[in-house]
């Protein structure tokens, strides 16, 4: 079972002492036993800590049956979200998604495309344009419906359901995934008769994927969400507060980036050799980041897609700065089989390939590559999946997502607020005249009149 | 002309002291010399400084008269390449595309699809299925025509473009951009009879979108690649050697850089509020991160693209590890407009942004963002072009390498080589069994057993 995702850490051995990590085991199940016993910081939002295994059948059923409308009535579904009410489901979409289908085939279920995660207008015009002659739908997500980028999104691509199919059929294409009773999407929904999925009020998110949040939008996308939360529920076991610490992956990686963190390791790159992995990267940059990040310390997350960075940041992470350490997510199967051929002239000196697979050049590549930067001064901690599958990256994503509280805990800090977020905001509500800002606005056209 | 790029500083002010500054200015000037006079570090390497004063009207007529050729007989234009015979070519491309174009709309011009840039065996297999159905060219871009990944990519999109339509037409779908004379890929094109374009000598990869290495590939795609060498020209007139230090903002960028970089701030994020500038940050963190991150230094380059990463690093930005500073692309002027409606019932209490176009809003999440940042210890830079088009792109491609080389020079260390790069290549073609690397197997076959 904890075989889904195979932790390796012997490449950080010779950069910390053997007392190090021994100091943080003894934390480390400290800060396990946290997450169990509700009694850490942030407790309201251990939700997610159970959550894979109180998945009901019941729950992803309606999940489903929404899905299997929504794909009957839409070429195109719009999922408005932002933060971790968007990285969750573009994180596994792209990671079972073949990149080029969006246009090479004829797919079978509606395009997804995300909204309400930027602000930027052209993006917003080209979006409507594009699916101008296409049937619609969307799912919004949105704890209150305030949050500016969705809410923005929602009111645009809301009027445009409305004014092509009226406000009764807009009433099946509109679902909302928010709070159980309070908030301005919750009151809009009940009374235009929007179907709800609701976002536990326990669960963060940065924590929700394995939410509604996540699944709904995954179950349009034809998605097996059942694989997904199965792959998360043996996660869940695998690292269970009764689970030793020697045994428990979770709690491995979480003590170990810590201990290269008090070493001064301070950047954390997440490095796969799979382009499919890009915005799974993205999801564990929000998840570490946003849990991390506060009074002063965390660890910096960044992330590669080799080999393709070995050409661009690869000299970096060889000779620069001895801050990084790696955590390479490492895929053992490809999916498809493409051969290297042999040629009768070896014009291009390749033939010493021939015969072998892609994929086990890139294999090389990346034992190569972690030699390469372990003799460097990179400390090097190694995952590996057994394939590209929805039971894997529900395992993935457990895993990261039980590692980051324990780590959190190890850190001193409470991962599972995010006060630093609501600063950008207050000054946009000030410049945007919100009402109820009024003492703010006066103040920050006063600061920008002083410094211009 | 100048203006085409304007830099601001002026949030960076309370985390310098006067002295740190005016140090720098002198050696920023001294620095700036060494790149016209050539008696710096790798000055085998400056030819693209005089790079956009010196593009011929001939070579950009030839490139054109080649990418009508390849966009008449292709619906589908395989660009191999990879670190900066990519990423340029890449990140112009984006900039400059509707993102939904490749599926929304008929597009005049063929799909520009990227291989050589990975190993990973299913990306090649997608790849050349989507392309099955397909009219398919190749542009092949590598020096020397045996760096792996863009050689295996090659070998087997060549072969398919031979069995598909014989050597002889092959012959004309094919287009290598190489050395002038050396290397595998030229005697390869010679035989074969391919077109070649000439990579010079005296560019390396991160600098060479200006060269055929970026415009072939852009000029298949449709864009002005005319207007992009006029903008980087502009560039190169504003940022000249016999320009002052106060009005040179290439030097003063570089300046600023390195001494917040001397007072500890390690991480530059390139930030934007443009969802098209995603790759343009992955070609910056490429030049950055391969000309500084060397002998044990260099600021450690990262991207986001906000308000979408606000929700995910902002957190982060705000409160984490004092050790980053900010470096802010903005775009004055969006291409379209989509204006905020007003609702009779203010449900989502939006009502107070009725009229306002989204692009506003974006605006003042910028400013209030920079000084949410500036207040929690982010120094800020900010560079705004007037909007999203070749000439300002082009602009901005020659103000960062422009000041990338005057920022290596001013850390002490060559900015033009990449030594670090060949470490995981060695290891690779070791566990390879590549011809010549005998030695090198044994070893590492050894100490992988030792290890295990």
């Amino acid at each position: 079972m904890k075989e889904i995702v195979k932790l390796d850490i012997s490449k950080t051995d010779g950069f910390l002492g053997d007392t190090d990590v021994v100091a943080l085991e003894q934390e480390a199940v400290r800060s396990t036993g946290l997450l169990y016993d509700g009694t850490g910081k942030g407790n309201d939002f251990l939700g997610w800590v159970r959550l894979p295994s109180s998945v009901s059948a019941e729950e992803l059923a309606r999940i489903g049956r929404t899905a299997e409308r929504l794909r009957a009535k839409a070429d195109a579904v719009i999922v408005i979200g932002i933060g971790g009410s968007y990285l969750g489901a573009k994180a596994v979409l792209e990671a079972m998604s073949n990149p080029f289908a969006a246009w090479a085939k004829k797919q079978n279920t509606p395009r997804i495309l995300f909204a309400g995660h930027t602000l930027n207008e052209d993006y917003m015009y080209e979006l409507m344009d594009a699916v101008k002659d296409l049937s619609i739908a969307a799912i919004v997500i949105s704890k209150s419906g305030t949050t500016t980028e969705p809410a923005v999104a929602f009111r645009i691509v809301r009027e445009e359901i409305e004014r092509r199919y009226g406000k009764e059929e807009a009433a099946s294409r509109i679902v909302a995934v928010t709070d159980r009773e309070k908030g301005v999407l919750k009151g809009l929904s009940d009374e235009e008769g929007y179907e709800t999925f609701v976002i536990p009020d326990d669960v963060g998110g940065r924590f929700s994927v394995l939410t509604p949040v996540g699944l709904l939008p995954l179950a349009v996308a034809g998605i097996d969400i059942a694989a997904l939360v199965e792959g998360a529920r043996a996660m869940e076991r695998a690292t269970g507060v009764d689970v030793p610490f020697a045994e428990n992956p979770a709690a491995r990686y979480a003590a170990i980036r810590n201990a290269l963190y008090r070493k001064g390791y301070k950047v954390e790159l997440l490095a796969s050799y799979e382009p499919k992995l890009q915005y799974f990267a993205e999801w564990w940059k929000q998840l570490y980041g946003e849990s991390e990040g506060k009074e002063g310390k965390g660890i910096f997350p960044a992330s590669v897609i080799f080999t393709t960075d070995l050409h661009s940041m690869g000299q970096y992470i060889q000779q620069g700065e001895r801050m990084l350490f790696e955590t390479v997510i490492s895929v053992a199967e490809s999916k498809h089989k493409v051969r290297i051929a042999p040629e009768e002239k070896d014009v291009d000196r390749l033939n010493f390939l021939a015969g072998k697979r892609v994929g086990e050049v890139n294999r090389m590549a990346e034992i190569g590559t972690i030699l390469a930067h372990v003799d460097g001064g990179v400390p090097n901690i190694r995952l590996e999946i057994p394939r590209l599958d929805e039971r894997t990256i529900g395992a993935l994503i457990y895993f990261f997502e039980k590692a980051c509280g324990i780590s959190g805990y190890l850190l001193g800090v409470n991962p599972f607020d995010q006060p630093g977020v609501e600063a950008y905001k207050k000054n946009m509500f000030a410049l945007l005249e919100k009402p109820g800002y009024e003492a703010e606005t006066c103040a920050i056209k006063k600061r920008l009149g002083e410094t211009k």
